[in-house]
């Protein structure tokens, strides 16, 4: 196969490869950091790029204008080089950091009577060796493990090599004076059941001085690390961070069809999501003056895709028929396993899912807001990138999860984008002259609109008739905002000269159509659940929705469009990232971890595609607020 | 610090370092090989080079003649470079390789009514799992265990994660038929205790496909390897090869000393014994056809340094009072982390130790030779670059070690070398004209002496009245063999004119009293041993020898200089590499592999340098062949 020349002007190194190797592929070799929110799938055109001189063969124009195409622009994902050429790299949509959770004191409760010594599974300790002699000549592992078994009352220890390698030395600098941090697994099969060596220093340690764990959430979006003193329970910081895979795919399917095309696609997630957690460590260990070293223990919740992702296992099980992870219950590592920089022994611990879309994230979020542990029958959901949802009670627990798609993120929809400044976020339409008023994430000229103003936008356009029960757009309408665009009849929020590019911000009929089908996805879900356990969904004694979605939505508007189920505003509570709060948990308590072992293995998973109750309740739900009025009382009040 | 430019012959690339650095680190820099058997010491002389410009700064010329000064020479390791230098590497003394153990069909008997399924910890099943559908989504790794726990009937199995990572793909390829290798500790804390996934292959593997394992010597001068079928027990293979780290040190003193200078020098060492182990591994894989990748379990035997080196473990306090080991009981670590080149997952089990000078070989030893299961008191020694004695039988164990030294192995003798090809092996000297008759290794021209050659002629010389009781040559006699050489009074064994080199092959009065101290360093231990459980030495009821050392000894000749008890010959058996036999019995039966663990704790090690009893027998020994010939009576006729 003929190799040529790529030269990508942001990158002054050419690259070589064979014909047929995608641009994209070839931006890679080359350093070249191109988005592709959908995975290199050709369906975001985020990844065009301009071919200055020589020939490729493109696959796919979808998402180019027939200028664009004119002008040489490509999607770097669909061209194959065919000779040399020479690539135009435009300024790629960059990634805002505009995370609100990223503080230093937060408020979370330490565990009412949190007592380190009963609870945590790992603890510190400070031992004082008899120094060996010519009359007791105990070699150094088995002086210090007779040692240990004095203060931790084990008998067996594991250590791994690169540790035993250093005991003499350490043993020997501290004048056979040490300090060590031993790990106890959080369920134990017998007395006799080994320990962990985790650390061993010179020197003794004063009982004062914390001991560092991370509880890390591994979103789809955002990646999450609370620092945590183990010995006090307190969090001494809580740090957010996009999760750098989202240049490789913006859903989970994206990101696992990215990774399954190669070993080193593979791997180079791996290297993202690892890469963010690192910056989380280093981000918290600075503002806190702690050494990533000194953090000894993790414990990392995500949905199943990210934990496999994060593991380097293959995730592309996930998302072909029948869809089954790898692994639900993983196996706890080290640190140095997995590339993450804390404490190379330090036991990286992943909660366990229950199926391929219902993973650690939501075992952790049922622990944190407490679903399995109350007698009241509980609706529990994390909106994010996917919806899943869980209905139960100390008795029972359901779950189900909603392909209800990007949507709510922004994604799928013209001028959709994630919460981030710029974004309206929400809008209120007047029922006289249809004229929006919008409020803007950050205070600033309006960029587009992001889950919760697209909430709004559309309960607001559906209780002023702008928009019908279907959905559709009454062009009739005496007003300009109403207009037949380029993609159909659509509702301009913000004209041109009030935006930040300069374009109008325009809802579009096929917009509508996505997220009514993304809301009716998840009210379906909730239908399901209800019936597969025979009781009507009213029965639900309180919803708790989780999720960084969550905090911004109004339950008003998100009833008024048939999302949420039509009941009391007091019966709902925003629990913010449950996942993290579940981990935080689990990394604090034994019996909280075998809890959440417990949640996982309790849950009935209910497989939606298999399910035809799914279909007709999604269809009845496929209109505002649905097709059974009486199920949404409230409004049908407010339509009359 | 100034750089200075250093260029070696042998290496047309010149290498830089600071004034200061030694010769032997710049070659080793500019990966120029040279022998360093005192391990940098500057008493072997063998690392000596010549500065053919530029100056360098000599701490010590020991073994370098005037004439060699004169001429430029300098020893590498005890010279310092000062400026640029330009350096010749004289040809360095070769090691020979005609290793007499290499073979392959062995002579061992399989242990009667060998039984894999009772005795094997390891095990290989076949697997058929049903595909996972909508219906039933359990996740691979918990399908694959449900399936594995119904055949091998344990409850939890441990996957390391490179393996949890191919799980899905293997389970896919081989269309959910596959074949697991399972491995469960060789003692159990409870019926609940985790057992290993080792290996995973697609499809099934037919039952009387044989299931690999490595039984691994690592002697001080020889590594020894046995490829063992797992499932008959039968030995495919018998090789062995030096090791490779000789080169840096003949006996364990030195190569300690090598690798403690740096970290790098630790590894070095590390490397090349892991490449001596590697490269005995394709051998014996060649010989049989078999993949190294599917050798699944390996047992290493081996004293205590070369345990410690063999595994990265600082060895630096075995040499230093009060002598103790950094482990004695290694935990079973993965191939994948020593660096062994056979199935990345195999356990590697480095048998358990006594102390710094009673390692895994005597251990090893003492289960093959079944000292510890026998009514009768048994004497037990390994006679190699150190002297292990064990008395015992299956009440009570007594160990020590005695530095002997390397005379045994021609080291520390001026015309002394190994048991290779040119050695004198054995020595008859007539009583009349004091004139030698030699057997030589491999029929050629001699080259110089070897342990058993040396024993034979201090005996005969002993006998025959060359040599008095206390070592002395009488250079009275009528024959030119006695002479005053240069080292003080020697005897010629053989003349320039029949030697391969055409100098003098001779014995000096130095070298006899280094093999008289060698001789009665052990003799004491045994006396210290006897004395200790208040027994007299002549109640051990049979001797047994190991140790290559052994396999070449003769009785007779070794009472007559007092290095054996003057016992009836048949109660001496020599038994040859006791430690691989050993390893290889542990490697077969997982009650073998505990009873090793009950050996290394029943045995009572007794410390030499610390009793007083030692310096008492061993003054007492220091003659031919000891001061009380009542001990003697054999020897005592012979002289009559």
């Amino acid at each position: 196969m003929p190799e040529h020349t790529v030269l990508f002007d942001a990158n002054n190194e050419p690259v070589h490869a064979p014909t047929g190797t995608l641009l994209s592929e070839a931006a890679r070799l080359a350093g070249v950091e191109l988005n592709q929110p959908c995975g290199g799938q050709g369906r975001c055109g985020r990844c065009a790029v301009q071919v200055k001189s020589g020939h490729v063969r493109a696959r796919s124009t979808l998402r180019l204008s027939p200028e664009d195409v004119a002008n040489g622009y490509v999607l770097a994902c669909q061209a194959v080089i065919e000779g040399n050429v020479a690539i135009a790299v435009p300024p790629q949509e960059k990634i805002e950091r505009v995370l609100t959770t990223d503080r230093t004191v937060g408020e979370i409760r330490v565990p009412a009577g949190y007592d380190p010594v009963k609870s945590q599974t790992i603890r510190r300790v400070n031992l004082t060796l008899t120094p060996p002699s010519i009359d007791d000549q105990t070699d150094d592992w088995a002086r210090l493990r007779k040692v240990l078994n004095q203060k931790v009352h084990r008998s067996e220890f594991n250590v791994s090599l690169p540790l035993l390698r250093q005991i003499g030395g350490i043993l020997r600098q501290g004048d056979w004076k040490v300090s060590a941090i031993v790990e106890s697994p959080p369920w134990d099969c017998c007395p006799d059941c080994p320990a962990q060596l985790v650390d061993l220093k010179p020197g003794h340690v004063n009982d004062d001085q914390p001991l560092w764990g991370a509880a890390i959430d591994i979103g789809t979006t955002t990646v999450s690390l609370w620092l945590v003193n183990l010995l006090s329970g307190e969090v001494k910081a809580q740090v957010a961070e996009y999760n750098r895979q989202i240049t490789r795919g913006e859903d989970v399917i994206s990101r696992i069809m990215y990774a399954s095309k190669s070993a080193e696609q593979a791997d180079e997630m791996r290297e993202l999501v690892v890469a963010a957690m690192n910056e989380l460590v280093e981000r918290a260990c600075k503002r806190t003056q702690v050494d990533p070293a000194d953090i000894v223990k993790a414990v990392v919740s995500g949905n199943s895709t990210m934990i496999h992702l994060f593991l380097g296992i293959p995730a592309n099980s996930i998302r072909l028929a029948p869809f089954v992870t790898g692994v639900n219950e993983t196996p706890i590592v080290r640190a140095r396993e997995t590339g993450l920089l804390i404490h190379p022994e330090a036991s990286v611990d992943c909660l366990p899912g229950v199926a391929s879309y219902v993973g650690a994230d939501i075992t952790a979020g049922v622990l944190s807001s407490g679903v399995d542990d109350s007698e009241q029958i509980t609706l529990f959901m994390d909106v994010g990138t996917n919806g899943e949802i869980v209905l139960g009670s100390n008795e029972w627990l359901v779950t189900c999860a909603c392909s209800a798609g990007p949507a709510f993120e922004g994604a799928g929809v013209v001028d959709g984008m994630r919460a981030t400044k710029g974004a309206i976020e929400e809008v209120w339409v007047d029922g006289h002259d249809y004229e929006p008023t919008c409020r803007v994430i950050g205070n600033v000229k309006p960029k587009g609109l992001c889950g919760s103003g697209l909430i709004s936008l559309l309960a607001e356009l559906f209780l002023t008739g702008v928009v019908d029960k279907a959905g559709h757009i009454d062009l009739r309408l005496p007003t300009p905002r109403v207009r037949e665009g380029e993609h159909g009849p659509e509702y301009v929020v913000a004209w041109g000269a009030e935006t930040e590019h300069g374009r109008d911000i325009v809802i579009t009929h096929v917009d509508i159509d996505n997220l009514i089908r993304a809301k009716a996805a998840i009210y379906a879900g909730f239908s399901v659940l209800a019936e597969s356990v025979g009781i009507p969904l009213e029965m639900a004694e309180r919803v708790l929705i989780g999720g960084s979605f969550g905090k911004y939505i109004n339950v008003e508007k998100a009833v008024q469009i048939g999302l949420l189920p039509d009941m009391p505003w007091d019966k709902f509570q925003f629990l913010g990232n449950t996942s993290v709060l579940g981990g935080y948990r689990a990394l604090l308590d034994r019996s909280d971890r075998v809890r959440v072992q417990d949640i996982a293995s309790r849950m009935t998973y209910i497989e939606l595609s298999a399910d035809n109750r799914f279909y007709e309740a999604f269809t009845s739900a496929l209109f505002l607020p649905h097709t059974d009025m009486a199920k949404f009382p409230s409004v049908a009040d407010a339509l009359t």
